[in-house]
This record gives C-alpha cells, sequence and structure tokens, in this order.
C-alpha cells in the first residue's frame, strides 16, 4: 500500500519547510518502508520474506505457543523496517527519483495505523 | 534486554515534550530494535537468525582470518538494525500497542552501550 | 565506500552543534549503512548477502520481467538499509569505537547519490 500521499498530506498541514519526517507503523507485525512502486518488484518482496522466515509450519515457533500464529510477521516485518525517516526541504519530502514510502502488514488481521512526526521550522 | 525504562528515564530527564529520539547501539556487533516483550519470540530471533547467518564454521568468514571470531554477529546486528527513532508526544514514547525498545548483542563479549539522542522542545 | 568524511564535512559546514544527522541512500537499490571498515568483512557482506538474495535466475524474479535485471538489488539493500541517524555532539558525528559509515550500490549502474540532512542548533 503506497501511503506517500497521506505522508505528504500530513506534511503540508504541517507548514513545516525544513527538518526531518519519521514515519512508522505502530504495529509489531507491520513495516513502513520506501521502495518502488513496482507490482511485480511487491510480488517478489512477498515470495522472498516466505523464503526467508517461512509462515509454516506454525509449531516451529517458540512465539506460536502463545496462542499466536504470527512468529513469522514479526521475523518479516524485522526484515523490511519498522520505520523510515525523511528529509524534508523546501517544504517537500526530499525523495531521489523512485522513492515512495510503502505501509506493509504481514499479519493481515490487525488494523493498519501509522505515526508521522516531523521536526523542523 | 528490555531498554524501555532506560530510555524513558532519560526523556524524563531532557524535559523534552515533542520531538524525535534516537536510539543506537554503538558496538556493531549489537542492535537496539523494537518489538514484542515475549520470551518465545526471542527465542524465534535467535534461531532464526543462527539460520540467516550461522556463526559456525568461522572459517567460512573473510573477517575471520583477522583474529576475530565475531563475523556473524555482524550480519546478525544488520538483519535486527542498529537504531531505532521514536516520536515524542506530550513528553512521552509514543508508542503503538505493544512496542518495546530491545538491546540485542550477538557477540557477547562486549560491555553495553547504547547512545540516546533527543531533539525538540 | 567509506562516506564518513564527506559526511563529516556536511556536518562541520553546517555549523551544527547538538542535533540529528539523516544520511541515506537516493536510490532504491542502494544502502547507507554503518559498520567496521574492514575488508574482509565487506567481502563477507556480499557473499552472505548473494546467498540471501541470488542474483540469478533472472527469470525468478518479477520484477524483472519489466525489462531490469536487478530485483535482487533491491532485495539486497532492503537488508542493509536505506539510511542512518546519527546523532550529533559538540559539533561531531556521535559514534561508537568502530563506527563508520558505507555506502553500498547493489546494482552497479547507477550513479550515486547520498542526502545528509541535518537538524539542531
Amino acid at each position: 500500500m503506497n501511503i506517500t500521499p497521506n505522508v505528504e498530506a500530513c506534511l503540508k498541514e504541517s507548514g513545516i519547510q525544513e527538518g526531518l519526517l519519521l514515519c512508522n507503523a505502530m504495529h509489531i507485525t507491520a513495516s513502513v518502508f520506501i521502495n518502488d512502486d513496482e507490482r511485480g518488484l511487491h510480488q517478489d518482496f512477498e515470495k522472498w520474506l516466505e523464503r526467508l522466515a517461512p509462515e509454516k509450519t506454525h509449531s516451529q515457533y517458540d512465539h506460536n505457543r502463545t496462542g499466536e500464529d504470527n512468529a513469522d510477521a514479526h521475523l518479516k516485518r524485522t526484515i523490511m523496517g519498522r520505520e523510515v525517516v525523511v528529509a524534508v526541504t523546501n517544504g517537500r519530502l526530499d525523495f531521489g527519483p523512485w522513492e515512495q514510502i510503502f505501509y506493509g502488514e504481514f499479519d493481515g488481521k490487525r488494523r493498519k495505523r501509522v505515526l508521522v512526526k516531523i521536526i523542523g521550522d
């Protein structure tokens, strides 16, 4: 899910021209990350994360003995990262040519929540 | 090791109400990361990191030819991350429901050192 | 490529004494990361990333159907990270004993671009 427009709206509302913007997932099975907005690449991410941290068998993870079945989602989010910090210059996100901000949820059952915090002048 | 209380104490001492807090490991074989405070999950992290970046054999890593035996710890820390940046709102860490800050040391022989830097008003 | 001297030059030019410094790659197949300046370790990183996210076969990645052949570079950069945030104290990068900032490019065909943003007083 590309959340760049939402983050830009927060920045505009803040009126901040120069500073740093933090955007982080508030769930520990979710990620905020920056990459290319290309569908094939996102499918590659999903397959790759499933290879590095397979969901099944559920019983291979100690965390799942607590009644959860989402240990793999915690590992996947660790690879993808919790947060991004972006420079704000002239009131805009100071991005390279293909940078876009995405929210990725690896558990799938949670309500999505993102925090945006901006400091500067 | 859950360092959330230590970080909160630093924040309180700073008196900062609105801003950003950086917390990073000062050793390059250690991590500061945010996740759930659940013992089973932490065991899952350890097993998973050992699978992705096994300690042995030591001789598989060029870094270990320098007299070190901790190349795997550098790789593990890369997965887990060096630092976290957390929003400060109303003088408190602005966390999602289960977010806690942890220090993880993957070499095991070093004195633990963490840096906390807070900016804002 | 060790970019610590370049980042230090930006910091000196800014005149900022206390604050936070963000340094990020502007390409989504590149990383800015902090680790040890040891050649063997860097070779270990390269071999390890190739094991976790192999370049070939190119056809295993959906992204490469768009005419690209660098899907693996996107995955490798995700492991290594896009950005670092470093504390600035007394006008200097507040580093642990072996911390150095590196730029890593996993595609190899792009011009290198890094953004440095510093806030504080």
